[in-house]
């Protein structure tokens, strides 16, 4: 097996009739300036790889399907670019290709109030969706951490620290506009909350990473902002018991809202970088959503259940100022890491476990690391039991990205064991395509080939990503 | 467009080679005994085709792939049986076939208490794995109204009146495991809550209707069995003061459990076929789930929008029994509208619209059922905008269907007109076909087509449903 961080890289020049007529139909919105397609050339992965041949900035779903007809025209690979923030190296352009950035087609199309749904463009980020959503009473849950597009979070399957209640993109996008490999635009979904008109094609799209189609706009549900929301820090004496009182809040029904660990080294680096004053010892952070009894009832439940596992009284943030610096602190945990070894750069794991395996997994997980000597932090959304351990490398010594990789592969190969998944949220890209064929067997692979084979019989769309 | 009722049936033999080497397999386990032939020919739809070659009791999942593979070896079609609940057709054979019955394949396998998931057999009824979950405080909340078998459910994307609150059977299924059309069986999904691992193959299973492989055994998703229940009637002067009511329930963010509306027809036929006394007026029928205290809030909030709508004051059903008889009489409501006209057959509608166009989608169709005179009734999970209006057709006279027909049409083309779907949760079977057309679009049934081909390449599985 492959575990081996290295991509597979063939790199394959753009045809220059292509280019001349990408500058034809795009003139300044298409650029071969070497800054442009560096900067389109790598994600937030460890991977390096060759720029792309060009980038093209659309904006709107007809330069999408004009750019990819151009593209199969001369049977050349189309990579889809929203904020660059992937994990797992799904931008990058090993097979060659041209980058779609769409970045510009930023524009909130309807904000149905009545409905609870709101339809953007694919470059819209989530933290512009909320501030236009600010004074509507409603907002979209999903919260990646990076202030990612909602068509890349739609391609990646994203979730993040509200899913524990409100669900992932699986359960959050209703309806898609997506470009086909032959420049076709279809639609599918409708605004309905459910239906069982057919295959689910909105489903299929979801989480295909730009291998099936490119996602040019996204309809989203939307929910009431809570009438009452409240946060709390628990510290724990170890992980354990952390992860332990997650277990017992998931399986007392309490329909919490954000139940997110971090370790004694998280939480170390997020105080030096946000001048915070946290107990540095293992915590949850967690936040409540409801009425203001609603709430009360919720945050005593779990007081309640954390002093069974040694958990410190809770520690509020009453006000949204208070509660936005303790999650900016959390969503920093991965740069703030990165900072306390100058010069590293961070392998990162994503498993996702059945909740009554999370301790077992996390702890082992923990005893491999502090063995193994590599630096390390974990920070996770444990009420999913989903979790990430970040392991700090030195890019200049490849046994230390060799002892992370295998770290990693023992941890993803027991996630497995325990009935759980490589990738709770980052996809797969490059980095995963063994543990997924691990995981998923020869037969879905095969399936999943098919069906791309069915969709974009000439491999045209993000070439060498989730399996090849 | 073709709104007729009359499916397309082009009856096919089965090669005598294949009986036999069913036979040889299967013993007593194949009959092709005209009695039990015709028991497995008809569904719950209107719809008449002739009955399958040979019925196929299976016991287990390799009993499944045996089967399949022996009819991909003399080419001929495969047909899934759970319940017999279909309503759209999905069952009947109208391009010949074998049909598999699977609810010998009736165990409750795992139930992970601690992990919030079971693992059932296809043929497990969704009222026997709550009975099996009674003493373990879960229970699994889809109930589409029959007791539907849970592979028959995920076959058709089912939901019901607990879907407003937990969702449908696409949010509830986390793994599969399946026959393929050459006989492979494959296993989607983990026991991992929320995956980014690749393409969503058990999503692209869920609502495939038998079309693209055979569903023989599901893992799904548990919940705790609320601390407090409270079910309440309110009743209205019109449908679309219940209507409206419900819309602002939905818009206030409530997190009502079940939000359910009869119509004065509806209710005339429970009181008489359950003998209750409930007003004769248009009703919604709703549950609470939560904390005493939650449930007592939501039923304040519920109720004090309700008097803005001209509600009637709640009358409780406290107990269980009550509350058992009240959801019962719901249940019977086809049944009971039925036994109004003696002899009758029920065209029945399945439309689900966007919250807010829900209020002008029922008023146009009450006035379309009134101005043409034929007997109705109109039951709703109107909390997710899905309702159904049953006409009351006299078989005898064609008329009379193709006045249905005719209706049905134009309520369809209007909830598609104001965004919805022609199926909120009965499946496209014979029966919708032309509607799905309508409703996806030329290109998306190509895309479902190219999807089918990739998996089911000579067209074994339930040939001539969803799309032809």
């Amino acid at each position: 097996m492959n575990t081996a961080a290295t991509p597979s890289i063939v790199p394959r020049p753009a045809p220059q009739p292509l280019l001349d007529a990408l500058a034809a139909r795009f003139g300044a919105q298409c650029s071969t300036a070497l800054a442009v397609r560096e900067q389109h050339g790598r994600d937030e992965s460890p991977f390096d790889a060759p720029p792309p041949a060009a980038v093209v900035f659309c904006d709107s779903t007809l330069d999408v399907a004009d750019a990819v007809k151009l593209c199969a025209a001369h049977d050349y690979p189309v990579i889809a670019w929203g904020a660059g923030s992937s994990l797992e190296g799904q931008l990058l352009a090993v097979r060659g290709g041209v980058v779609l950035d769409l970045t510009r087609m930023n524009r909130v199309l309807d904000i149905a109030t009545g409905d609870l749904l709101a339809t953007v463009q694919a470059g819209v980020t989530r933290k512009q969706l909320n501030d236009e959503l600010r004074h509507t009473g409603l907002f979209f849950p999903i919260d990646p951490g990076a202030d990612a597009t909602l068509g890349g979070m739609t391609a990646t399957r994203a979730s993040g620290t509200n899913a524990v209640r409100y669900g992932t993109m699986r359960e959050n996008v209703l309806a898609l506009t997506v470009v086909l490999a032959d420049g076709r635009v279809l639609r599918t979904g409708t605004r309905a909350r459910k239906s069982s008109a057919g295959y689910d094609l909105t489903r299929l799209f979801v989480g295909s990473e730009g291998t099936l189609a490119i996602i040019t706009e996204v309809t989203l549900r939307l929910y009431p902002q809570p009438e009452a929301v409240a946060a709390a820090i628990c510290s724990f004496p170890d992980v354990a018991s952390a992860v332990d009182c997650t277990i017992a809040i998931m399986q007392s029904g309490v329909p919490i809202a954000r139940c997110e660990l971090m370790d004694a080294n998280a939480v170390r680096a997020v105080n030096a970088h946000d001048h915070l004053g946290l107990p540095e010892s293992p915590l949850l952070l967690m936040e409540f959503h409801g009425s203001p009894s609603g709430v009360r009832e919720q945050a005593q439940t779990v007081q309640a259940l954390a002093q069974d596992f040694r958990g410190s009284d809770f520690a509020w943030a009453d006000t949204p100022e208070e509660r936005s610096r303790l999650w900016a602190a959390r969503h920093h945990a991965y740069l703030s890491a990165l900072q306390t070894k100058p010069g590293c750069r961070c392998v990162t794991t994503d498993t996702c476990v059945p909740i009554s395996k999370l301790a077992q997994s996390i702890n082992a997980t923990v005893e491999e690391a502090q063995a193994a000597g590599l630096p390390y932090f974990i920070v996770g959304h444990v009420g999913d039991g989903n979790y990430h351990i970040g392991y700090l490398i030195d890019p200049a010594k490849p046994e230390e990205r060799e002892l992370a990789e295998r770290l990693n592969a023992q941890l993803v190969r027991r996630a497995l064991a325990l009935g759980g998944t490589c990738s709770g949220e980052h996809g797969i890209g490059l980095h995963k395509q063994d543990f997924l064929r691990e995981e998923a067997g020869d037969d879905a692979i095969d399936l999943m080939r098919a069906i791309k084979h069915a969709l974009d019989p000439r491999g045209l769309f993000n070439p060498g990503k989730i399996f090849v």
